[in-house]
């Protein structure tokens, strides 16, 4: 009998539930170079160490996933749309610091040091991130307000509003708001 | 017996130490238009699927909470509270986008737009927020720290310190720091 | 029988997996002052609760960690290196406010008002935060690419990069980016 009972499982429920609760979730708010890096030196540190990641890049950070090249639109833009589409960085190579900008000056340093000392830029990171199943999500809202098209972003990507992101982060175990 | 044992509540005290964890907790530390707007859309898409929000502000996030009216103080103010409460925007109207202000243009634009494509204002959505039990907590170090009284700010709000912050996101599974 | 089944322990391994994960990691990444203090701040109050804490300074973060004084390096700098340390505030003393900097102004009364009101300044919260076991660790990586060398740093710190902060934030039940 206690062999019996030294193996019951009733304790699984709970245990079962803890382990459900892993990995990483970010809110990716900013734009800004410095900080997105900082976002995916942090998601692809943890896929490496075989984490679920989740990143939902909403207002600013949505920036992050538009492609350079001109697209064919499904349906054509406002005129407040097409100015917010000119006036945010287009995709992760038009990004700048949140400091030390100096008018561009201060990103092109800080790049030319990361290549130096061998640190991966953000198109390389982005690309790894996928490469390791970081789920890459688009806030709707965001492209909505923006008049951000899904033509217009990152192949790959998935889409959701915020009830897809409280969804994710309830069951991680890491949040973080970048 | 094995019916018996199919209801052994054995596992309960970590089950339920599980649940009590649980729902969002946030530090509104700042104070700009599209950051605010982003941590009420997240406590209100939480609240909204039944899961207990706290957002505690604290630094430039206190003067989303503040009134617009003058109010009668008990205690009148030091020259150095009143230059602060001057310069620091009064309530969620008056608060500005963190990039493309341009002067306030931008921060109007993005009003314009966001009415337009149907999403609730900042005072909306704290309305919404106080109506689905979203606790607002006042940071009581922010308010001595900038002059700010308990009768200068909405109704409806929790005061504490960082040890009230600490006591509530322990208990919760979301953090985030915005 | 019914006392025997009372006191098994068969839960136990899912309670201690859940006692295990506790207290609280950050992520500091801005170097403005009024962030950093609340960062602080919040380690202390955690702190004081008996809650494990750890706190990863990167990018900008790290000149929170800069000691003042001249040292002999070990290796020489590059130039770009040089001109990082030059351009970047040097240690908690040389903080500024994000906002309301006004040259200097904004951040100097800011401080005074603290003394005033007897918060601690941000000195006195790093030593506290030292004091109380708060582990401060030094980004690797962000040292690599700004020429920051050990010598320059306070001591006590530990040392590492993003795994470290992912091994230490997946055991801990809030995480917070600042």
């Amino acid at each position: 009998m206690p062999e019996k009972m030294g193996t019951l499982t009733l304790e699984s429920p709970a245990k079962e539930e803890l382990q459900k609760i892993s990995g990483l979730s970010m809110v990716v708010f900013s734009g800004d170079l410095d900080t997105v890096l900082a976002a995916f030196i942090i998601a692809n540190g943890a896929a490496a160490m075989d984490l679920p990641v989740s990143m939902f890049f909403t207002f600013w950070g949505l920036n992050v996933l538009r492609t350079e090249g001109p697209v064919a639109l499904k349906e054509p833009k406002t005129m407040m749309e097409k100015m917010f589409g000119w006036m945010m960085p287009k995709g992760p190579n038009k990004l700048t610091l949140s400091k030390m900008n100096m008018g561009g000056l201060g990103t092109m340093l800080m790049k030319k040091e990361m290549v130096k000392k061998n640190v991966y830029d953000l198109p390389k990171l982005i690309r790894t991130a996928q490469e390791q199943n970081v789920r890459l999500i688009a806030c709707t809202m965001s492209m909505d307000i923006m008049g951000i098209r899904k033509e217009e972003l990152l192949p790959g990507l998935a889409f959701g509003g915020v009830g897809t992101f409280i969804d994710v982060a309830d069951r991680s175990r890491m949040t973080l708001f970048i």
